[in-house]
């Protein structure tokens, strides 16, 4: 997958400690050094016309979106967020529309969880483009990591994988159900599954060092979703986290039907050695590949 | 001037006091509370293919640029970088050449001014994009902003204004000397000329609540810069500072020649109801307009 190649290249280039960071790149957001008790998250996602929605979507749900993945980014880490900044690349037909459009989007889901534009900028640009940069907080015993995955963890999601393909705008980032997790468990790793099932925890697995096996049969899926779009396609934003099987249990016992979300057991954390796989339907077991929704060729 | 009218919309739309929050949309960073003593600045500044640079401009020409725009936005707070995210569009073909071009760039203006690379995005575009953000920290009472104006003060530049539409790519933002005035004088206010003396003085006027008279003869220009273009082209990021009369003479007497870097003084902070106006070589006095290089039209 050439965007990982990417990103470990990029690391091996710029990447190292440094004093005030705690992560770098490689997780959904870096993680600086804050307070006595907090750390500082900081994560950060573009938009582009033709790449990631068509002319058709609406500005207002592009609004939305480029603001809900970066607050799904600091859901994953198991943090609150607070503030943001937009770059918006405008085509140069009816700047003003296309603002007010975006920001109506921008505008509400803010207004959902509470985050605060504070910046950022304006230019002429062919296509419509738009970065999102977001801060926010997590309590240094709370704060989740991809690399924190151990043999014998549980593998869940928080919820029904949606069909990415139909609708991928307007969804709900999980702050509250990570929130919850973080607070009252132990989690031990955590991303988005911005991806799919498939690359995503192929990523928990290699920043963990182990491997995994999910249970296709487990897989809880929306509307129709095929299992195979919910493995590889992604823009499905439910948070796929680990944590040891007394906790998952003590979860499970005290969400479904009580208000705190659902979750759902897909799977299990397993030696190295033994890859990671899926367990399909028929009982065949297959490699779960790292192929998926990829947003560089 | 259409840019001015957008923000001043999203800062209506989207602005407004938050918990945290000392200084949101509006100035070259936003300021958010940190530590005791310091306040955290975060920046924003997107370049665009077409807008900013065209293909001939050489990857890590841009690739310095990028960053050193948003270097530049701290060094005009005050403050001190740390850390950037990168966001990249990346055109379909060849897109490790272009990462790599970039982040030749990129590494070399980071590893001048201690600024660590943490994290980011890579999607294709059509048109290459890079929205860099940057945090950096600045001491609360160090803390320069563009409101702090008062009529009587002494209007200062870092240096002669360059000539942007010859050489806008490979500059050097201007952070010791920021450090060095905010370290030992009373700046009442500072932007970065990215725009043009002209829409950035007003810029500052606007803020404060001020008149000001600039003295055309008093503007140094490097290379045969027209004071046309020193005026209202901009692209040059030397950083144009007020402060009173008693701390502007302490600085002149204290630098020029003393390897502090060398200041120069271009006019005077007057009443609101005076406008923003320049006096030019031949002794006429004309309105200094908000106009400028804009990167919407």
């Amino acid at each position: 997958m050439k965007e990982i190649i990417l990103i470990d290249k990029i690391k091996k280039m710029v990447g190292g400690p440094a004093k005030g960071l705690i992560e770098g790149i490689g997780d959904d957001c870096a993680v600086l050094e804050y307070s006595a008790d907090k750390y500082l998250l900081w994560g950060a996602d573009m938009l582009v016309q033709g790449t990631h929605f068509t002319s058709e979507a609406g500005l207002e749900n592009i609004g939305w979106k480029a603001v809900a993945v970066n607050i799904s980014d600091i859901a994953a880490m198991g943090g609150v967020p607070k503030f943001i900044t937009v770059s918006l690349g405008l085509p140069d037909k009816d700047t003003s529309r296309a603002v007010n459009g975006l920001y109506k989007g921008i505008k509400k889901i803010c207004g959902i969880f509470g985050v605060r534009v504070v910046g950022g900028d304006l230019n002429r640009s062919e296509k419509l483009v738009i970065d999102v940069n977001i801060i926010g907080e997590v309590e240094r015993k709370r704060l989740v990591k991809r690399s924190g995955a151990r043999p014998g963890d549980v593998i869940l999601v928080t919820g029904p994988i949606r069909n990415g393909k139909k609708d991928h705008l307007r969804f709900m980032p999980r702050v509250k159900e990570s929130r919850y997790l973080v607070g009252n468990y132990s989690v031990s790793s955590m991303m988005d599954t911005s991806d799919g099932i498939g690359p995503d925890l192929n990523r928990i697995c290699r920043a963990s060092g182990a491997g995994a096996r999910i249970h296709a049969a487990c897989v809880p899926l929306s509307d129709g979703t095929p299992l195979e779009d919910a493995l590889y396609y992604g823009e499905s934003f439910e948070l796929i986290f680990t944590m040891p099987p007394r906790d998952a249990n003590e979860l499970l016992l005290n969400t479904c039907g009580r208000g705190n979300g659902c979750f759902y057991v897909i799977g299990e954390i397993t030696a190295p050695g033994d890859g990671v796989t899926v367990k399909m339907p028929g009982g065949r077991t297959a490699g779960l590949k790292t192929k998926g929704f990829c947003h560089l060729s």
